[in-house]
C-alpha cells in the first residue's frame, strides 16, 4: 500500500488494532533475549539501509519545503549519517537495558501459607502519535517492544517516508527474532482520520496513547482520546532562589536551567526570588541578560536589578520555550509554593538553598512530577535519570509520572502459590 | 442540613469538590502520626456512639423494609454491637498499618552527581460510591485518610442514617487530630443527581472514583465517569484442574473456591478439566454436588461424571454468585488459557497442578490481576494479601490492579538533589 491508495480508514485501523492485540498476546510472554535480538537486528538492518533512509528523508524534506515548514521543524525532520547511526545506537541501548517484564516487584509470605509475588507485565497495546522527528519511530517502537507491548505508531505526515524506511528496519528485526510483524505497526497512511480512529481506541484494543510533540498535538490527544493518555501539556518549570541559596550556585543553575536549551520542556520559565534576600537578584539577572536572556520581572524584581523589563500578568504560568524568563519576588519558600501551585504545570520545579528545612518543605508540599534541589531543571529527562530512552514525560498522577521509560509502560499481576491452601 | 432540605445539588457538590481539593493539599504533607491519631480517635468516638449508630441503623432498616429490600440486602445493611466493634477495630488496624506517603520506592545515583529518589505521594481526591453496607463509610474513609487523600463518600440511600452517624465519628477523629473536616466528606443528600455530579469529576477536583457494589453500580460508574475508575465489573474466576493435579487437593480447593462463600467476587464460577485426565472429574463433581452445588457441564464433563446437568452456552463467562458452577473439558493448559482469554473477566484464575512447567505457562500467559496455583480463589482479598483493609479489587491495568489498599491509592514523585549540577 502506498500513501495514495484509497482505503477505508475505519476498517484499516480496526484491522491494525486487532492485529496489535494478537501480537501483544505473543509479546507478553516473549523471552527477554528474543526481544533484545529483534532490536539489535533492527539496528543492523537500519545501518544496512542508510542510502534508502537518506533517499526517503530527501523526499520528506521536499514535501516539508513545499508545505513551508519552519526552519526548526525542518531541522527536526532532517536525517544524516550521524543521526541515523545515533538511532541505531539508541536501539542497541534499549536492547541492552534490563527487561522489565516478569521482574518481581515485591514478594512476601502470609500466615495462611500463601506465597505472593507481584510481577511486572506489559500494558498491552500502545498508540504513539508524534510529529516530525523520524527517530521517534525507532525510539517508541523499541521501548514498546522492550516492555512487551505492541505498538501502533502514527508519525507526522511530513516524516512519512523516513518513518516508513525506519519501520522497515524494525520489521526486519522482528522477523529475524521470530516475532510477529504486528508487534510494531506504522499507520500506512497520512489520512488524518487514522488519528481520530486511534484516539477512539480501535474498539477497545488500545490500552494507552502517548502523544509526542507540541502543545497543539498533546491538547488534541488529551481532549479527544477515549483511552488513558501519558503526556504533559506544558513544562512551566519554576526555579526558586531561597534566601539561604549559595549565590554562585544560584547564578550557575539559573543560566543553565534557562539557556542550555530553551526549547525543551525542562527549561526554566519562571524565577522566584526570596523577598528576604534581595541581594541574590542582581547577579542572577545580570548573568541571564549577559547570556542573551530577556528577564521580565514584577516591580520588586525591577527595583532589585537593572535591565529587567516589566512582566505582564500573562508572563506568569507561561511556557516561553525561548530566551525569555519571568521573574517575581515571593515571601520565602511558602510564597514560592503558593505561586507554583497557582501557575505551575506539575512538570519540574527546583529550589536553590543550603537550608535543609526549606528544601524539605518544598519537597513535601509541591506536587510536581519532578522536584529538584540545587540542580538544573534541564536534567528532567529519562536519559539523565538513567532510564535509557524515554518515550515522553507525564505530568498526570495516574500510572506513569515523570519520564516514561520501558518500566513505566508496564502493569503488574499477582502470582499466588500455596500447597493447597483453602480459606477458613 | 437534613436529607429533606431542598438544595442546589450542582452547587453543593462543587463546594464539596473544592473543599476536598483544599483538604487534600493539607493531607498530602500531614504527618503519619497525625493521620493515625485521627483514626484511633474516630474508632473511640464510634465506640462511644453505639446507641446512636443502632438508632440510625433502625431508621435505615425501616426504610429498607418499606422499599422492599431483599433479605441479602437487609443483611448487608444491619448493624449490631459486634459489627460496630468490628468497624472500630478495622479503623484501628488501618491506623496501625504502615503509612505509604513519603515511602522511598527507589533511590539511585547518577554519574552527573544527581541523587534521585522516587517517593510515594497521595493521588489527591478520591470519590467512593457504594451501596448498602454502612461499614464502607469507615473502611473507605480510613484508607483514603491513611494514604493522604481527601475522600468524598456517597453511600447508598438505604444506609443514609447509619453512614451519617459513622461519618460523625470520623469527623470527631479528624478534629481531635487537627485535620480539616473536608478530609472525609459524606455527601449529605440522597439525591441521585449528586452521583452524576461526582462522576463528572466536580470541575477537575476528583482524581479517581472507586465504586463498591454490584454490577449495575459498577457498570454505570464505568460508563459515565469522566475520571479514572478503579473497579472490577465481574469476578468470573476459573479453576483449571490439570492432568498433573493432586487429586485430593483438587477436590478440596474446588469445594472451597466455589462454596465457602458463593456471593463474593473471588468465588470460582467455572471449572476447567484437562481432557488428558478424565478420572479427575468424578471426585471433584461428586464433592461439589455433595456440598450443595449444581454443576453445569458440557457433554464431555457429563460423560465423565454422574449428576452433571447440561450447560448452556451462556453458562460460560457467567458470574453465578450462587451455588452453581459451569464445567468444561479443555485440551491441557493451553486449552485452559484459550478458554480464560475468551470468557474470563481478568480477576482471578487458579491452576491446580504438580507440574511446574504447566504452572509457569499458566502464570506467564494468563493476564488476570491475580493468578493462583494450588490455592483457593477465595483468597482474592486485600486482607488475605496482607494489605490490611481494601477498598475494592481492580481488574484494569492502569495504576491499581488487584486488591486496592492504601498503597494503591498513591502516586509518586521524583526528588532530585545534587551539589549544583548543571547539564552539559
Amino acid at each position: 500500500m502506498t500513501e495514495n491508495t484509497p482505503v477505508d480508514i475505519t476498517a484499516l485501523m480496526q484491522a491494525i488494532g486487532t492485529d496489535a492485540r494478537d501480537a501483544a498476546a505473543v509479546l507478553a510472554s516473549a523471552p527477554a533475549a528474543t526481544k533484545a535480538r529483534a532490536l539489535t537486528a533492527a539496528a543492523a538492518a537500519l545501518r544496512g539501509s542508510v542510502p534508502a533512509v537518506l533517499d526517503a528523508n530527501a523526499r520528506d524534506l521536499d514535501y516539508g519545503r513545499e508545505k513551508g515548514l519552519t526552519d526548526a521543524m525542518m531541522d527536526r525532520l532532517v536525517l544524516d549519517e550521524d543521526r541515523i547511526e545515533a538511532i541505531a545506537v539508541g536501539m542497541e541501548a534499549v536492547a541492552a537495558s534490563p527487561d522489565p517484564v516478569g521482574e518481581v516487584i515485591a514478594e512476601w509470605d502470609r500466615p495462611s501459607g500463601l506465597h505472593i509475588r507481584r510481577v511486572r507485565t506489559p500494558l498491552g497495546v500502545i498508540g504513539v502519535i508524534y510529529e516530525s522527528r523520524p527517530n521517534v519511530t525507532a525510539d517508541a517502537g523499541a521501548l514498546c517492544l522492550k516492555s512487551g507491548n505492541a505498538a501502533i505508531l502514527r508519525g507526522g505526515s511530513e516524516s512519512f517516508h523516513s518513518a516508513t524506511v525506519i519501520h522497515a528496519a524494525l520489521l526486519t528485526g522482528l522477523r529475524e527474532a521470530g516475532l510477529p510483524d504486528a508487534a510494531i505497526q506504522l499507520v500506512p497512511t497520512r489520512d488524518r482520520a487514522a488519528v481520530s480512529a486511534l484516539l477512539g481506541g480501535l474498539g477497545g484494543t488500545v490500552d494507552v496513547i502517548v502523544p509526542r510533540g507540541g502543545r497543539g498535538l498533546v491538547e488534541r490527544v488529551q481532549t479527544d482520546a477515549r483511552v488513558p493518555v501519558f503526556a504533559h501539556l506544558e513544562g512551566i518549570c519554576h526555579l526558586y532562589i531561597d534566601a539561604a541559596a549559595d549565590r554562585d550556585m544560584a547564578v550557575k543553575i539559573a543560566v543553565n536551567a534557562k539557556m542550555r536549551r530553551t526549547g525543551i520542556c525542562g527549561a526554566a520559565e519562571c524565577l522566584l526570588f526570596d523577598r528576604a534576600a534581595p541581594d541574590a537578584v542582581g547577579p542572577v539577572v545580570a548573568a541571564l541578560i549577559a547570556s542573551g536572556c530577556e528577564v521580565r520581572g514584577d516591580a520588586d524584581v525591577q527595583a532589585a536589578a537593572p535591565g529587567v523589563v516589566s512582566a505582564d500578568a500573562e508572563d506568569f504560568g507561561r511556557e516561553f520555550l525561548d530566551t525569555v524568563i519571568a521573574a517575581k519576588m515571593v515571601d520565602g519558600v511558602a510564597g514560592a509554593i503558593d505561586h507554583i501551585r497557582e501557575y505551575g504545570s506539575s512538570h519540574t520545579e527546583c529550589i536553590v538553598t543550603e537550608d535543609d528545612g526549606a528544601a524539605a518543605e518544598f519537597f513535601a508540599r509541591v506536587d510536581s512530577a519532578i522536584l529538584m534541589r540545587n540542580t538544573s531543571t534541564q536534567f528532567a529527562d529519562g536519559g539523565e535519570f538513567g532510564m535509557g530512552a524515554e518515550i515522553g514525560i507525564a505530568t498526570g498522577k495516574m500510572h506513569a509520572r515523570g519520564p516514561i521509560g520501558a518500566e513505566q509502560l508496564t502493569s503488574f499481576k499477582y502470582l499466588v502459590e500455596s500447597k493447597g491452601a483453602v480459606r477458613g
